[in-house]
């Protein structure tokens, strides 16, 4: 076992260091490389696998709702990109600049995509007609770069990869429900694929995206009291149609513009997975995205027909699991802590004794409970361990989240919580951004996370002004 | 009939204008439209579905021989491209630069990757060590930019979709062997899933890729014959390996080179289906990658129970088809002429008369044969004419590839058969690149396009300088 011992250590505890911690099960997990464009980042395969899945898990969501996916051009014009002034302001300092191509310099200058709404809007004013051609509901899963000060493996980069839908609607009402369809549709992938219960609601003006009239966020709550803006949706109205002059021909044979919304949820979804789900011995994933869901490991498997009995379950469990023999050389000890820094869910071994007994051994990652299981059970069983898995790992993010989510109904009390109890902060608020200025000045960067659907009356009166309060809003610390 | 007729003649025929022919199709079928910046194009969600198919067919296929996806950054530091010296001077003037992030001058240019192997290099010279760490066989989906002059939709553009596989191997012999497995994958992509017959063989020195020691090429035959490079599979020996410092340590203890091979597809695929398969009356689509495989059209859709039981067709076959029910109002004729158009393979008519008669009526994109199908058998004739479309699309594919191909015996007919008969020229070379440049500046374009594996002997001596020859080669005029 002194293979397993090294494994461990290699991993800074959480309560020592949590960003060393992060950054341990990135690179030791084998998720991702740092690259020689600083904030540009290698994901490697077990890392893009987990991104597939997540992927997979979207798409389909998204393709039930009607939605089809598109590709639209790396490249946007200085011109185009200038077109909505709210929108070239929040993002033209965040951009690459191409100002040379094919040995000359060009007349115009193009940005590398920060986001592609300019883009979609150019296509649709050349696509949309009338009212029959609308609802557009398009999706693309692209790259996009930002330039970034300060970078973290997943959480914050300069590249990253993300799906961004693009709609437009005949009607604001319709649009703003689509908006909050999409929400749902991401709240149930964080919920059902990542195990991950979300704080959902809206942005206020000050937080909201350039250029949008309303900006819908999930945050999820990581290990170590500070929040995630882990998934966005914005209703646009018409202000992008006008400025692109996108109209179409109504029922009423008028002429109108149609209404926006945009939506995108990143691969900072595997930096939140790995902060709310690891432990100190790694990364542990949920089922549902885990690139290797069961590992085989046989034991003494040098004696007749271990390896054998190994092959056979891994051909047939392979039917309904993603399943992975290890029938390396490296010690059993070894294995247990490499798959468990990996965070594969169920670790299945077999051994002479088993194979008599017509029983293996299962441990679940996340308690390490072992389950001896008859060979016969063994699909249903796997399949029930799994999903018991997945709610286990749902219930521990939960009380993480509850445990981590605090109430101010006072300045006081609220500066005293921002400085001693990392988490979030419900408290009431005004609805002047000026407290949230002065809040974030006070505390040193704790912003309103967001305004949730469902608000408390904690007081009558804003945490931070006295004045008259308008909404609860979450408040917190966010990566 | 009215809408069918206006919907045909809106394509201009092959014979007319081949060219103009091809960007009708592409932009009828709403497959791309062209954006701000010259030579980036928009792939719409019918052309997108048809790449996501292709993309399906191919990655299934890479998985099975254990190839894993990765993503690795879009930019490329200078200082990193001038490594090796044959793919900078390749590849830098047709590069995009970046020169600006974040509001200030970078002190060193990026550019925009026109194909990463040196990125994987630098990757790969981090991560192996030993040749236990081999075969290191990775693969990335991504966009690549290439500054172009002239541009012409899916074959030729500025930014296009590909994957590029990047494989590090322990002996020349593997990494040789792997190269050409990959092309052979690629034909199986190409035969099974676009029911291509490419001309399969090995680039001449003039003609292989910036630093490659051989490349390997797929190369379809047009209906006006003119050829595609349609995918290449590249052998790099240790070049790449030794000027990135990329070293292992034997099994013999010692420190080795490994050997590198790199192979890409792209949405150049498209443009070779709609090239070979197409007729006057727009696309025609393998099965295999087609959207829409089964286009179900209800005849007199307002009497009683029609629509019902095109509903009910629709969704009983969804589960093994890919299947589109066309409900709206437009008249049954411009429907008919629509999905031909879109290259629909089968058309599903289901009327009254049908359904008193328990039958439904197919219709063939290819040959427009009528079929009367019993109900009940609809499943297994839906099947079996699917794999009879495909394999008659195979067959006039060859068909059209083997009376487009021709064979000269010495420079006159050459030069004739260059003038008058587009295609394919079979012919014997020397094996001097001063006979390809006098062939390419005679004809105003032929290039030789492989040596195939199977060399036919057609005289003895090279059918421009009458020297003795070295090899058969293919030649012709390419996209």
């Amino acid at each position: 076992m002194a293979q397993q011992k090294k494994m461990v250590e290699d991993i800074t505890s959480m309560e020592e260091d949590f960003s060393k911690w992060y950054t341990d099960i990135v690179k030791k997990a084998e998720l991702m490389d740092y690259s020689s464009v600083k904030g540009c980042m290698v994901i490697e395969p077990y890392g893009y696998a987990i991104w597939e899945n997540i992927q997979r898990e979207m798409d389909q969501r998204f393709k039930k709702l009607g939605v089809q996916n598109v590709y639209m051009p790396l490249l946007i014009p200085e011109s185009l990109l200038q077109k909505e002034k709210d929108h070239i302001e929040g993002f033209a300092p965040e951009c690459a600049v191409v100002t040379h191509g094919g040995g000359e310099a060009l007349t115009e200058k193009l940005f590398i995509r920060p986001t592609s709404e300019v883009l979609f809007c150019e296509h649709y004013q050349k696509k949309i007609h009338s009212y029959r051609d609308l609802p557009k509901l398009y999706n693309q899963w692209c790259s996009v770069l930002r330039w970034e000060k300060t970078t973290r493996p997943f959480l914050r980069g300069m590249e990253f990869l993300w799906q961004e839908g693009h709609t437009m609607h005949e009607t604001p009402e319709e649009a703003q429900e689509f908006t909050l369809k999409m929400l749902q549709v991401y709240e149930e992938v964080y919920r059902e694929a990542l195990a991950i219960p979300p704080v959902v609601g809206r942005k206020t003006d000050k937080e909201k995206f350039a250029g949008a009239e309303a900006t819908y966020t999930l945050e999820p709550m990581m290990h170590n009291g500070v929040a995630l803006q882990g998934g966005t949706t914005h209703y646009f109205g018409d202000g992008f149609a006008k400025a692109f002059g996108i109209t179409f021909t109504g029922r009423d044979n008028d002429l109108h513009n149609p209404y926006q919304t945009s939506w995108g949820m990143s691969t900072r979804l595997i930096g939140a997975v790995i902060m709310v789900h690891g432990d100190d011995n790694g990364l542990i994933l949920p089922p549902k995205i885990a690139p290797t869901q069961v590992v085989i490991i046989p034991i003494a498997h040098h004696k007749p027909g271990v390896l054998e009995k190994a092959q056979e379950l891994q051909e047939k469990l392979s039917e309904s699991f993603r399943v992975k023999l290890d029938d390396s050389d490296n010690s059993p000890g070894w294995k247990f802590a490499q798959y468990e820094m990996q965070g594969v869910p169920l670790r299945l071994e077999i051994g002479p004794k088993d194979m008599e007994k017509g029983q293996c051994v299962l441990v679940r990652r996340d308690n390490r409970e072992k389950i001896f299981v008859a060979l016969e059970n063994l699909e249903e069983t796997l399949t029930a361990t799994l999903a018991s898995l997945h709610d286990s790992l749902y219930q521990r993010a939960v009380e993480n989240l509850h445990s981590k989510t605090f109430t101010a109904t006072n300045y006081d009390e609220f500066l005293d919580i921002a400085q001693n109890k990392p988490g979030f902060i419900k408290a009431m608020w005004c609805g002047d951004s000026a407290c949230e200025d002065k809040i974030k000045e006070a505390t040193g960067g704790v912003k309103s996370r967001c305004i949730p659907f469902e608000e408390e009356h904690l007081s009558d009166v804003c945490v931070c002004c006295g004045k008259p309060a308008k909404h609860m809003v979450y408040w917190g610390r966010q990566y």
